[in-house]
């Protein structure tokens, strides 16, 4: 077993070899790293059903679900990683340029971050996206997934190697930390000078434990309790669609919606349609309503902590509020600052509503399920950032990078 | 005293209101808090000759020396917020917009981060800038001075204060911490859900103290470990005025160079000039030279430390090294990621020199002392970040703040 420390100080000369490594190499090495994928399904099948083998009995049947690979899963993955070859390179770009009144040339140019390292929990196809992005954009990439998925993930990254190799890439360019104990975890979080970038991929808890341990910057992505507020200006058929959409086309997602806010001015028409609705489909929804909207079509009292729950599942919470202006302040106090949507006609309350609302994504008269990078037109993304420094929102290739300043002149002094 | 908490409790409140605060009642804003500073000069300069009493006999000349405000130095703080206002409001700008073809119009619009924090070391004129800098991005404030400054920093930030009043602002867009104990800075940087932005201003122990602790997004300034580097094909009498520049036109500042590297085949030429050069000025510069520089003009032997020392003194790490390649790879190891340089004639080493060396800056034929937010046109700065995430090189107001997705449909589902 290679240690993680070893591992960390592999991917920092990594680094810096990838700074000469052209994006037409980089896309070579991810068409190759997917034919490998896919050559390899055999071997990674094997890995996998020891993982689940193992597993079966110890975690819920939904997260062996999550865990298992099938041929079309493994194919659909060397899809993904041929689709980001194709993505344009987010390296070398000029962000800005200012000639100065000395003569000084000031380029703000686009750079790889350096080391990347993803923190993640159970579903094995991470493993292959996360280390085409990061590759992609130009960075050397640790991977350290769970346990329950070890195995699966090792057979994935030996794929991958054998593709990186065959590409002539640095033969470290993407690593997996074998170590999965949480003494792996604890290393990468504090592994100043090594790790440019950490971003943890999974539940509350394994993002509370990077904010709160991490030294190294990190990329909070998110929980979302995402809400829908319903205006007084609404048009209804459109507001029952996108709570519908926003609800339960898929609940177990972060931006899947958990509140439902409704103007009082039409709660009373609007609670009974919301109600029929959300019951008739193949999966009923559980209205978790406050004494508002409990008054109006009964349901599950709320208790206080509905309003402060990602659900992410056939539950909603509902309330009943006095005017726009109450409906942001829910918000500010409640959301996770993910996504969040107004139904309204009335321009005046939608540009209210966007301004005032402090969140990644913030819609107008459309369903919160569109906070992604391949719906955002990104391509693909890494997660869904929910902090305000450096990126928020769908995390694609570009938001993996950073900048530098290369400045020429002829001998200016100050 | 007002507690931290209640301050932290008052900026979050703030935040919201300024979403709805114009670039125009800023600006206004910061011309009247310019106003009431040169007003107040009389109390400032009061309170400042009880901390320099205070202070006097347990902080060095240099500390007593840049604590010191005069009438001068009052009105020059009150010119530097009037130059603020005058910059370009960096808040509502569409970065990025797309059309989906599902007909959802995607807008990435810069917006305020809601809450910067700043803990700041001596130097009262910090707390002008910094309050008047995140004020023009459109963020409430909170200033956490040193204990030594406090009396002045208390009594610039009651006139800032009495401008914001005066201008109609949210009366706690700008708040000093009466605290100044560690409690209030650990409160600061554990203060997830208030502090949208934690930026410490000084030297090395609070920068790491920061970095250790904060749990609140932190933006890493400073140290600069900067290097010259002499190439092969270097213009001596070139190479010659921008070490001595780098070196001794302001010491004691992060962009000023700490380090020489000259390669081997021009070491016999070019170090007995940089050795004439630098020991002819008011201020000779002490030479540490590795063992091939001091074989050429002898000077302080160097200890293995003094290539990893900040002087921001006379004093400067001589080496030779037998390639470009070398050079970047001693950056690589002991550089803070800051500003380097190549002085060289050869496009072909300067290319590869700034593609390959990692810093906030690199340059090629000219001084690291350019690494400076009005050197680079921004206007004036925060600070100058030495890390990745988020914003390299000078804090100009655009670094200050964050986006949002804003997604207008007309009832688009997934």
């Amino acid at each position: 077993m290679i240690s993680t420390r070893e591992i960390l100080e592999r991917a920092k000369s990594t680094a810096t070899l990838m700074s000469t490594v052209t994006d037409g190499d980089i896309n070579r090495a991810l068409c190759l790293m997917a034919d490998s994928l896919v050559s390899h399904t055999g071997d990674i099948l094997a890995a996998n059903c020891a993982d689940i083998d193992a597993a079966r009995g110890r975690i819920s049947d939904v997260m062996i679900d999550r865990l298992k690979l099938t041929e079309g899963r493994i194919a659909a993955m060397a899809d993904g990683i041929r689709e980001i070859s194709r993505l344009p390179s987010p390296i070398g770009k000029v962000i800005d340029r200012r000639e100065r009144p000395n003569g000084l040339v000031i380029e703000k140019v686009s750079c790889p971050m350096g080391v990347i390292a993803i923190i993640y929990e159970s579903r094995p196809n991470v493993t292959s996206d996360a280390a085409a992005l990061a590759l992609k954009s130009g960075s050397a990439v640790i991977l350290r997934g769970g346990k329950e998925a070890y195995n699966s993930s090792r057979a994935i990254v030996d794929a991958l190697t054998a593709g990186v190799g065959e590409a002539g890439l640095p033969e470290f360019a993407v690593q997996l930390v074998d170590d999965t104990s949480r003494d792996s975890s604890y290393e990468l979080m504090r592994a100043k000078g090594y790790v440019d970038l950490l971003i943890p991929r999974g539940g509350r808890g394994l993002i509370s434990a990077c904010v709160e341990n991490a030294t190294v910057p990190c990329l909070e992505t998110g929980t979302g309790i995402c809400h829908v507020y319903v205006d007084r200006d609404a048009d209804i058929s459109r507001a029952l669609d996108i709570i519908e959409n926003a609800k339960v086309q898929r609940p177990s997602v972060c931006n899947a919606a958990e509140v439902c806010l409704v103007h009082r001015d039409i709660a009373k028409e609007f609670l009974p349609k919301l109600k029929e609705r959300l019951s008739s489909g193949t999966h009923p929804v559980e209205l978790r309503c406050d004494p508002a909207a409990y008054a109006e079509i009964g349901g599950t009292p709320a208790s206080d902590s509905d309003f402060d729950t990602e659900f992410l599942d056939y539950t909603l919470a509902v309330g009943v509020v006095p005017s726009v202006e109450a409906a942001i302040s829910h918000i500010a106090l409640h959301s996770t600052h993910h996504s969040e949507a107004i139904v309204s006609e009335s321009r005046e309350a939608q540009d209210y509503f966007t301004k005032r609302v402090d969140s990644a994504a913030v819609y107008v008269n459309a369903s919160t399920r569109f906070t992604d990078g391949g719906e955002f037109g990104l391509g693909c993304e890494m997660g869904i950032s929910t902090q305000k420094l450096h990126a928020r929102g769908p995390l694609g290739i570009e938001e993996l990078t950073t900048y530098k300043y290369i400045v020429r002149g002829n001998g200016q002094i100050r």
